[in-house]
């Protein structure tokens, strides 16, 4: 068994390679939930989406979010009223919030509800959101105000600075079932390549997953998402600047130092190895620009060599 | 001024044909909440939205809700997921709920959102919600399980019978603003052919209603929405055998009569007039029957001269 943490995109392509290279029913997907937003009275859950969706084929990879060649009928008309259109909603997208607003509506929880659409999406790999709970990301800019992750990711478009972030909900979010389990059970942790401090971090966040990583150190594979000095995708360079932290591969080791053994650094970074190998982490060295599902296939396979994975039946 | 008390198609149809025969302007029409919803996370005001629809020329008429030529894109899709779809909402019509549920997001409250609604729909007549509070129709079936009112009128198509109607959230809701003054101040109160059990009910349950027009019990007029012991649309028949009230414009008559000082009711039913009368109400006998526009104008005009209105310039 293997056992990703997940953000967004960058999660979803190296998901959508380690599928690839294990039997999907292998690998469990502990998802991070601090992205979830109640938007127009819809719970919407971008990064359960975005991994679901992309291992489906279904993600709209133009846009880097949404449902592929979906249509826009009911944001058109909502713009011709004045609404508000900022949180581009499709057609098919929103069918999506409303099953899951409607279920959590009658009771069910979240995980449950995630397992439903995996398996409508046709998906053998098991999702789980890393609570049921809420828990939601908070963001004090510069100016002293606070925003919700939308705002800032969204509305903002990450073009503002940041001075901390926080998890609203911490205190008392309690792992969703399962997810301890899979996280201590797993041959291999395989972090993906997503933004540390406002995907990685909200799962650590969640009661005894800190300790239980830490526990199993050794064992916990990290791809990092910052290569040359960027992210691939999204904020997390600029957030570690802000936050005062190295924006670089050494950097992202330095963070998960604590409680991930192996780092998996992009050939442009082959530098920084020895940096990563001072701070005590393993390095790996490989390409890990998922460009397509075959270079996905490729890093994943490259990320279980660096963790010793040696496959279903050992 | 007039002032209607309105629930759905019925006094939509009424209120089309009142701002044909006196300036919209000179109409506030004051509409029952209690059907609302929240349904997927969206907040649904049925009665609103009809009246809003029918005053625009968009209501559908043929499915007796929605938009007029309204698309089922994303209702399509929830179905195809498995999803609930037992309360049809068509594309346009999600885009109101949509923005209604977004702007409740952002605080404003349901008489500015109507308001907006109205604006946008290009209305001169004002609506105003009866309350900006959380008021929610209960009905208690004869098996002893209380459901919602959509669960009740949409999902068991109003076919089970009844054994009681409570509205929650009456104890503490309060008129929206502009409502008392609208019903004190008007030189008319028109009460729509509504269902008296389940949308004007609701509304003389807001403090102070019932009071305000009690006190002007000689200036209100009723239209019956019982026609020949039977109801033009919907469960009132069926409702006033079921809580023990006689089923017909006389059984209207009896349980209006300490606030309405006039009933109209339809030729078919002439042989009550005296029936009406003996009860203390004037009674006009008209067709009530509002097939088009034309005859929803000829009713209005027959309900003002029953109330003895003289315009807006009287």
């Amino acid at each position: 068994m293997i056992t990703a943490l997940a953000g967004g995109v960058g999660a979803a392509r190296l998901l959508r390679g380690l599928v690839r290279v294990v039997p999907p029913t292998e690998v469990t997907a502990v998802v991070n939930t601090a992205d979830d937003m109640v938007y127009c009275g819809l719970h919407i859950s971008p990064d359960i989406d975005t991994v679901t969706r992309t291992l489906a084929g279904r993600f709209n990879e133009v846009k880097g979010y949404g449902v592929a060649d979906d249509t826009w009928t009911v944001l058109g008309t909502l713009g011709q009223m004045g609404g508000d259109t900022w949180f581009e909603l499709g057609d098919q997208d929103l069918a999506t919030h409303m099953f899951r607003s409607r279920r959590l509506e009658q009771g069910r929880t979240l995980s449950e509800i995630t397992a439903e659409l995996a398996d409508i999406a046709g998906l053998a790999t098991r999702l789980l959101p890393v609570t049921d709970d809420p828990l939601r990301t908070r963001v004090t800019l510069r100016t002293g105000q606070e925003v919700s992750f939308q705002e800032y990711f969204a509305k903002l478009r990450h073009a503002v600075p940041v001075s901390s972030i926080r998890f609203d909900g911490s205190d008392t979010a309690v792992a969703a079932p399962g997810v301890l389990e899979a996280v201590e059970d797993a041959e291999l942790v395989v972090v993906c390549p997503s933004n540390p401090l406002l995907s990685i971090d909200p799962l650590l966040a969640v009661a005894g997953l800190r300790s239980t990583l830490e526990a199993r150190r050794d064992r916990n594979v990290a791809v990092s998402p910052i290569v040359g000095g960027h992210a691939i995708k999204g904020p997390a360079g600029r957030l570690l600047d802000e936050l005062g932290l190295e924006r670089s591969a050494a950097g992202v080791a330095a963070y998960y130092a604590p409680w991930v053994g192996t780092l998996v650094i992009d050939d442009v970074d082959r530098d920084l190895a020895p940096k990563v190998e001072a701070l005590g982490l393993r390095c790996v060295v490989t390409d890990t620009i998922m460009v397509d599902v075959d270079r996905s296939a490729a890093l994943a396979g490259a990320v279980l060599r660096a963790g010793g994975y040696r496959g279903p039946h050992g």
